[in-house]
């Protein structure tokens, strides 16, 4: 079973995962197996895994499907528990980790997905989200995408991404509640709904607008080439954005990484879903409600060097402007 | 001249430095070049940059040479700016950028350099170091190395390491003092001198025991593979160790680069001087006593996936103990 520890210094937890069983002979790069016939998450295969949801067409074949990981990072049946050694803490890995397979075709790039089929992606997405935010002890649900090897995917080309449920709210996430709040206290505004008006109003690093989505570059990224979809209306939890949002983001997500495939030559990347946990967990009162929900997209082109991996400070050697600039003609 | 930029939720800067002039397709992976009649950094050639430093030998041949660097992300003579942009700060890059090249020969890996020799690297550091600080509007001295270009460095083979000194404190280094002095008022210890003692009495994660130094795996490491090499000696401050105790450092990190170059042929890597910026600046009073310096070497063995990025909670698919066990007996 995988083992959470705790930075003695730092306000982390990482996790530890023998049972996936890596060694460092296995890091080393590799190319996605293209072969249809061997793929066991198209339709029409049996993965042998846990369903826990899908939406299906009218003939009842599956459109998305969701199911448990075969090594869960994180496990709803543990038990919790808790140690200490020395000066350091462990504890079980209590919560749930899930595969959402995203198109029934065995389709590796989720930029040749239609907008509708994007759309159950994200609604698979939210109803999950929903579902799992039930059990009392979750309280964060974290959504994201590996795409290929330099963004640490794994080498099954079908597209799909993956839900990490937890007991414990990560330490970046705490750390967006509490600089969303203090800007909230002081200007009595919310930081992101600043952020989306001061796009508009600059565009210099917009790159695509639909009715309910803003995507642009960060004004200061962590990660070069970084990209946010933002949401026009202020809500803290992605889990309460309607049918008709979903499409707009749905649009928006396919134009982005179009542009980005076009401009890069179909880079590795990542997205994750930054939301809040639920409003009454863990006694954090009003403070998620200064949050705004978002989701980030890094295209995995730079290598983090020694001075940001150390400092926590970032280099990025193009501008935001600049980066935008060259994404919106694509 | 580069920007430094703040994020507005995270309180965190970032730069923006253009003139190092990557575009997307410059990031692609090279090979190092290994003709030493091209290198500039061997003896006998002429940099055409500001040397800063050097330890010459009897004849007055340079053995350790620190220059300013050619397109440097802080800039000494800068102006210090300041300016808003809605919800958006900037800044001017007040500070310095080094280089230290660590051998007049064209050895492009240092654990292919006599300890001796770096004894003399870790001297130059130091002395640097030393000087620096001596300017009032500094705050903090980075030392780091990025070797290979999965480490996110340059084409230049021959060994060589960075300095960048700021008048910022970074946003780790803040954490870190936070979680040393947080644990020092719970516990009238050092969290890195307990961490030091567990280490030396589990020995489990114990990699090379020196004098003066012990290298371990952390117990729970932020990057896998992580490795910290960390002083018996309670100090804050890498600038006030002394020669006998450099010479037992230079063993030390000879000892484990050429463990990992034997585990895992030759990796990418990084690692970084973890030091405590000087006591009297930026009204932190006494907190830095209570951290205790050491060094990370990461080897880049595995990806940053999506989850890890963007929560800062690391999965480790190999333990510690069992990272420890492999590199003991190399």
């Amino acid at each position: 079973m995988p083992e959470l520890r705790k930075d003695p210094i730092l306000d982390r937890w990482i996790v530890i995962s023998e049972e996936r069983g890596k060694r460092p002979k296995d890091f080393k790069e590799f190319f996605y197996n293209p072969k249809e016939e061997e793929c066991s998450f198209c339709r029409g295969k049996d993965l042998g895994l846990e369903e826990v949801y899908s939406l299906n067409d009218q003939m009842n074949n599956w459109l998305i499907k969701v199911v448990a990981d075969k090594d869960p990072l994180f496990i709803t049946n543990s038990q919790f528990s808790y140690s200490c050694q020395g000066p350091y803490k462990l504890a079980s890995p209590l919560g749930r980790h899930e595969i959402i397979i995203e198109t029934p075709q065995h389709i590796s790039n989720m930029a040749d997905l239609s907008e509708e089929q994007i759309s159950l992606v994200f609604k698979a997405y939210r109803e999950r989200m929903k579902n799992i935010i039930l059990d009392e002890r979750i309280k964060s649900v974290i959504i994201f995408k590996n795409q290929g090897w330099q963004a640490g995917g794994s080498n099954i080309a079908h597209s799909h991404s993956q839900l990490i449920a937890k007991t414990i709210i990560p330490k970046k996430m705490k750390e967006q509640l509490v600089g969303a709040q203090t800007y909230y206290q002081k200007n009595q505004r919310c930081v992101y709904c600043d952020m989306f008006k001061q796009e508009l109003d600059d565009t210099s690093r917009l790159i695509v607008q639909e009715d309910d989505f803003l995507a642009f570059i960060p004004f200061a990224p962590s990660f070069p080439f970084d990209i946010w979809l933002m949401p026009k209306r202020h809500d803290c939890n992605f889990y309460q954005t309607s049918d008709q949002e979903l499409t707009s983001l749905a649009r928006t997500l396919k134009a982005v990484l179009s542009k980005i495939n076009r401009a890069y030559n179909k880079p590795a990347y990542n997205y994750i879903i930054h939301t809040a946990p639920s409003l009454d967990k863990d006694n954090l009162g009003q403070i998620p409600n200064s949050f705004h929900w978002y989701i980030e997209i890094s295209p995995r082109i730079t290598k983090l060097a020694g001075f940001e991996w150390g400092t926590g400070f970032y280099i990025c050697s193009i501008s935001p402007e600049e980066i935008a600039k060259n994404l919106k003609n694509k």
